[in-house]
């Protein structure tokens, strides 16, 4: 970074239906190359971006936060109408501000809200298909509660994490659990240090489960202490998945 | 309709962003033309099928009302399942029951009840883009309430409807019209024996106007007084509309 460039953090909110997810990849249109490609023509030089967390094909933002590094004078208020007018309408920046040199939208995070929403109607939603993950089954919401306060605080939560992850430390901290059900909808609501590679989603599958008696909570509880993967549930679907909110 | 056949009444969800609206036409993808090719598939007959109402492109429902006649002996409570396991995910049938032989979708309309929801943040919503309107303006929300009062109960509408519309009678009776803030969002609530054509989309576009102070509260008066279409305010997107509810 040079003398004469700003740290620049935002904000965004996004659909994320129609992308590959977060991370630019070849011949697949991502998030990140969308939105650099929209930054290197309003500041009129390249930009490499960094997100808070790479959030997975499907998977939504509302407070997605990104930083990035620009020589560019242009006046920090006017960032986020100047992206959006190009950027498309599924990619919305909601906020801009400077920061200090040594501020990384990733390694300086200090915890993560992400919320999951299930749909426990009789039928799916046209409106909402592509928000929520469908699961039609009768769920006992008493038991997912206490499964939510089971996980809650720092476990080694390895039976959540996907197994293909390569993470060695797999301990974290969940200060918040919360289930909310309002009508046919659920929501789940998380607040932790971190998450594991699809943590949120796994620890979703393991309420519907549990929800559904196919899961007791002594299985959870032995989840918690082995961190055998095959006690939790399956990975529900992406698309009920939204990052809500990235704290540092 | 032979001795055999049943009439059927169902209730549909749909997300009206990819389709032309309601009503077949030649070339073009319509709610109307999906669904009967589905019901055919699944009733072995053709099908010919009758709204409540005609939405235009763009415009979402909640509970439009759908009636068609059948010979087929299929179980009433599996035709939503069956209808549904064949329709794209943007189209939802809820409810289906068996109604006399004289009930016609439109034809039986006592009423209907239209919402139209406002996005009246700074930004528009990444994920909410084809579910609202936005207008990132000022708005006051007291005078907006003031117009709704005086457009309840029954009056000519004429200088709410599309003016190509060719219909004679225009005089509706308006028996709710609400509005409600949460946040940024604005839900304007219309119940009324009838909707001239764009009427909803042109009562929200003259209460954006009047809240913004481009038309006074006299201005409407007069606009139902003299039926004059250029006193009132632009006819909205059609993204923003909702058709929630029909009465018979």
């Amino acid at each position: 970074m040079n003398d004469n460039s700003r740290n620049i953090k935002i904000i965004l909110e996004y659909d994320g239906t129609n992308y590959h997810g977060w991370q630019r990849q070849p011949n697949r249109i991502t998030i990140q190359e969308v939105l650099e490609s929209v930054l290197s023509q309003v500041l009129k030089h390249t930009v490499s971006i960094n997100a808070a967390g790479r959030t997975d094909a499907g998977v939504h933002a509302l407070g997605q936060v990104a930083n990035f590094s620009t020589t560019c004078r242009i006046p920090i208020d006017k960032i986020p109408f100047a992206l959006n007018a190009l950027l498309p309408e599924d990619i919305v920046v909601k906020y801009a501000c400077e920061m200090p040199e040594d501020f990384h939208a990733r390694f300086s995070v200090k915890g993560k809200y992400y919320k999951y929403i299930i749909n426990n109607g009789r039928f799916s939603s046209a409106l909402h298909a592509k928000r929520e993950y469908f699961c039609p089954f009768r769920l006992n919401i008493d038991l997912m509660k206490e499964v939510l306060e089971l996980l809650l605080g720092t476990h080694d939560f390895k039976a959540f994490m996907a197994s293909r992850s390569s993470v060695k430390d797999t301990f974290r901290t969940l200060y918040e659990a919360g289930l909310e059900v309002k009508d046919d909808k659920i929501t789940i609501g998380l607040k932790a240090d971190g998450f594991l590679y699809n943590m949120v989603r796994i620890i979703a599958g393991t309420l519907i489960d549990a929800g559904r008696g196919k899961i007791s909570v002594e299985e959870i509880k032995r989840a918690l202490e082995t961190g055998e993967r095959n006690l939790t549930g399956k990975t529900v679907q992406p698309q009920g998945l939204y990052l809500v909110e990235v704290y540092y």
